[in-house]
């Protein structure tokens, strides 16, 4: 059985239109804003077309489910979401939210015997406008009201204020929870967004886990000096103390593992004049690894580093670290259900991390988890440029179908974590 | 003859109170801000009291003679500014505008026999809010009506609305000129903002150059890419080629001379984000060096390593270069003249460039030119830490004073320049 790829690009290229901006192609669908709002009322229109139920939590969390489930048996979810970060691309979560609507749409077509439900659902601000993976961390661990209030968007506004425009209720919100159990496995299918698929030739990705990730801000601190009259062996320049920390990143990561990165994303200097030496220069950085020893191994090696070159440049400097994300292993058993759907349908697949955050991180912390990756075109991701083929997306969406039957049948190993 | 450090400190601790900030203790007299009108009106009053007469040219500098001089024989000008960048020190500027009008009151008591007149001038805008070193460039090359019109402040105010706002008349700022020839010669006494006199154990320094200038953006340009999802070494990450190139400058520097510098005081990266390898980086540079050669070298090798390094990481790298500024060597015969008058006094001495811009460049381009430097403590300068001993400013004075009658006296060598 496969899914109807004609039907799920359909969707897939009417859904790009909503939050199109003309001048790039890409997609600017902040989660919650018009545009937002827009794509929500088409999914659900789809939902309602295909003759599927649609129940949305308190925190924009919309889950879908036959109108006549098949059994009261904890049920299989999928899907991801529909929102984007801004001017970034059409097939980052859109894929596995539509893809999910596709496979109850052919199970309900195909009238497919199941021991237990499948549900699609589709995750509220997973880019994290407001928070990061805001609807299934709401899912996985709740929010009170407290956190709720203070939490802004990009341009500065406020959760709440927006919640009170859609007509949302904040209490609500609080409620949104599911509890370990109540859900038997979830699996999302989504793009790679990044270059490794590709690179080898395969077909289908089997994510083993997801990085776990590290960072925060570097400051390093000399004296500010006249560039003119301030002899280069008198001067304390921070900047240049950061820029020799930064050249020892990529071999602090090489010496972690093939999977390690470290990334400095943002930079500034203080005070910030052309004729200044820079007496303040703060690095924010980002570092990550699938393993949860290296990762630690990762920031230490990271921290030592900033030492021993501000030690050498006559700099001090200080940390402010992010609170560490562990790495999160998916389940083995629906690995291996994955790779086994992959198998029959002779698609190339392989193993490989998550280098990006998703959805899955909060639902594994409820239900056996899993991913699967298509390959993104040269990598890219975020970005208008951001693309898929085809028929990659037809055999993820047929690896996909083919896995939940199999959890919903209960054929499939049991999820490890089940 | 000495000058009266006594009535020189009350004068510049007068002054320091004129746009200074309770918090920083810093002095903040932007030109033509009120502060700035401020410490105008207070320099007239000083001159007046004096028994001197003040002449405002249209761009503001002002010029200050004995109501009675002595011949018309071409004059000696000496002086400096009293605008300040913000939150800048009480000296730099005020220290050779006010030692100025020190030697005129000086000479006018004493009554001093001499060949030539002694001017005091305050050059408008030295620190370039509206353009760098505008008086003086005015009164070396002109400047035309569309020039200053276009001219606007840090704050993006318009100098034409300002000058309107002070009744004063853009017009006549155009026909602010003087000829070469029509000043016998011009010394400035300031502060070296630079480490050099204090660590060498100095009293004096006779500048022998204004080091020239180079500088502009250099761009990197890479590939954007999700800093979780590319592998390190599938990058082409702008900010890495910039921080390596970075690292080189101190040894470039070093290979050109002992007083060339190379500072980057600004550094930015797009798209800018934690979470984001940045696509290009972008540095602002600023390199000197005194001798004409070395700074064509000195620019050179910059440019070489930056393309280096580019090809290296797989970036490109493209200039957006400022227009050079010549190293300005300053006239051989007033410093003689100066060194003798520290030897006479028992000074310790020592020749160096200024590795900052001055008034004196552009005085330089019409008549002979010399500066005298005081040493400054632990080199701090445009900050409220800027500090000077009064022993070192009254010695400062004391050459200033002996040089102008010398050069006034024709006893002195002639200016070579002449």
């Amino acid at each position: 059985m496969r899914i109807d790829i004609d039907r799920l690009r359909h969707d897939l290229e009417t859904l790009r239109t909503i939050g199109r901006a003309a001048e790039t192609g890409g997609v600017s669908r902040t989660s919650f804003s018009p545009a937002d709002a827009e794509a929500r009322r088409w999914y659900v229109e789809r939902c309602v077309e295909a003759g599927l139920d649609v129940e949305v939590d308190g925190l924009g969390n919309m889950v879908v489910r036959a109108r006549d489930e098949p059994s009261t048996a904890k049920p299989v979810w999928t899907g991801s979401h529909i929102d984007s970060v801004p001017d970034g691309g059409f097939l980052d979560g859109a894929l596995g939210a539509i893809a999910a609507l596709e496979c109850l749409r052919r199970l309900t077509e195909e009238k497919v015997p199941l021991a237990r439900p499948v549900r699609a659902v589709v995750f509220a601000d997973e880019e994290g406008n407001y928070s990061h993976l805001l609807g299934s961390t709401g899912i996985a661990k709740g929010f009170d009201r407290a956190r709720l209030e203070a939490m802004t968007g990009r341009d500065g506004d406020r959760l709440a204020d927006r919640f009170a425009e859609l007509g949302w209720d904040l209490d609500a919100a609080t409620r949104t929870k599911v509890e370990p159990g109540e859900v038997h496995a979830f699996v999302e299918l989504h793009i790679e967004q990044g270059p490794n698929l590709e690179a080898g030739g395969f077909d289908i990705g089997v994510v083993t886990s997801i990085v776990g990730l590290g960072g925060g801000k570097a400051r390093f601190q000399g004296r500010a000096d006249h560039a003119g009259t301030t002899p280069m062996a008198k001067r304390a320049d921070a900047l240049l103390g950061a820029a020799e920390f930064l050249t020892t990143l990529p071999g602090l990561a090489a010496s972690i593992s093939d999977d390690a990165v470290v990334t400095c994303g943002l930079i500034g200097v203080e005070p910030g004049g052309a004729n200044v030496v820079p007496g303040t220069a703060t690095v924010t950085l980002d570092f990550r690894d699938p393993d949860r020893d290296r990762l630690r191994a990762l920031g230490e090696a990271v921290e030592r580093s900033a030492r021993e070159v501000a030690g050498r440049h006559g700099l001090t400097v200080t940390w402010e670290l992010d609170t560490p994300v562990a790495p999160v292993p998916l389940d083995e058993g629906i690995r291996e259900t994955i790779a086994a759907a992959a198998e029959r349908f002779g698609y190339r697949h392989t193993d490989l991390p998550s280098g990006a955050g998703h959805d899955s991180q909060n639902m594994a912390l409820i239900a056996p988890t899993a991913m699967i990756f298509v390959p993104s075109k040269d990598g890219r991701s975020h970005s208008p440029a951001e693309d898929t083929s085809w028929a990659d997306i037809e055999r993820g969406g047929n690896v996909l179908l083919a896995t939940l039957i199999a959890l919903a049948s209960d054929e499939a190993p049991a999820p490890r974590g089940a």
